[in-house]
């Protein structure tokens, strides 16, 4: 992939707030609607979950997850031109007193202000899904399997 | 879930072009974007997919299936705001023979002008996806499951 290709992956990341989690559910598919933010260096992505929802209780049960994050559809004639990434690896629970918490919080709360209540809720924590690999489609037939290395590469071209 | 739900999903599903499709990948979740057409009575939702891509690889190896269908992102302060869906259900292939085809053929050119040359590569066929259940949260806080006949139920009332 060039440095084109890197920039449009790092904006597409960059700049979509909510994604697809795909989790295992009694061994089937099970698909929802996350809240996500990539860490600048696009080796952690991290997501804000209540232990009362179902995916949730899908990755304490087995950790492995993708990320679908897709460009919005903004009415063209064909959406398969449209931009998207799947990244796929294993999430787990950010420890409360984890070191990266602090920072987690202040940037969550600036892409999400509306979170602020999730804060003073027992019930959420942060949790972090670190890509094994992941799958880019930059448009119509052009797809690109990344390693974590490449897409952390893409996340140093786009800055 | 009263009537002013039904209509919200109902016309979710119904102008909302693009998805998400949950497929098992040796053994791990896998998602990835979809164009998606649901029948006029959402007993059925439509995909044309290559054989060539992951996920049609998956769904032959395994039909069980999840589509999120999400409320484009307007941009605004909460998304967790954000009406979405997720339809389980198993998928499996159209035959070229089946009776409906012309119908959906005519349906899915309507809506996807720029899909016309897929008709004329032999990797593309449609697939059904027939749901089984459906979780739908219509804003936060307002979660629905459904049986197949809830989502039914959802599209009647939303025609």
């Amino acid at each position: 992939m060039d440095a084109e290709g890197r920039r449009l992956l790092a904006n597409l990341v960059r700049t979509t707030r909510v994604g697809t989690l795909g989790t295992l559910r009694s061994g089937a598919p099970n698909v929802s609607m996350v809240a996500c933010l990539p860490n600048a260096d696009f080796t952690s992505f991290w997501l804000r979950l209540s232990r009362l929802a179902w995916h949730t209780q899908d990755l304490a049960q087995n950790p492995r997850a993708a990320l679908a994050i897709l460009e919005t559809d903004d009415g063209r004639t064909d959406p398969q031109t449209l931009a998207r990434v799947t990244i796929r690896g294993d999430a787990s629970p950010v420890a409360p007193d984890d070191p990266q918490s602090q920072r987690l919080h202040r940037a969550w709360l600036e892409r999400f202000p509306a979170s602020a209540v999730t804060f003073e809720l027992a019930d959420f924590s942060f949790w972090r899904l670190v890509p094994r690999d992941a799958r880019f489609v930059a448009g119509l037939g052009r797809t690109y399997n990344l390693s974590a290395v490449e897409l952390a590469r893409a996340a140093r071209q786009g800055a």
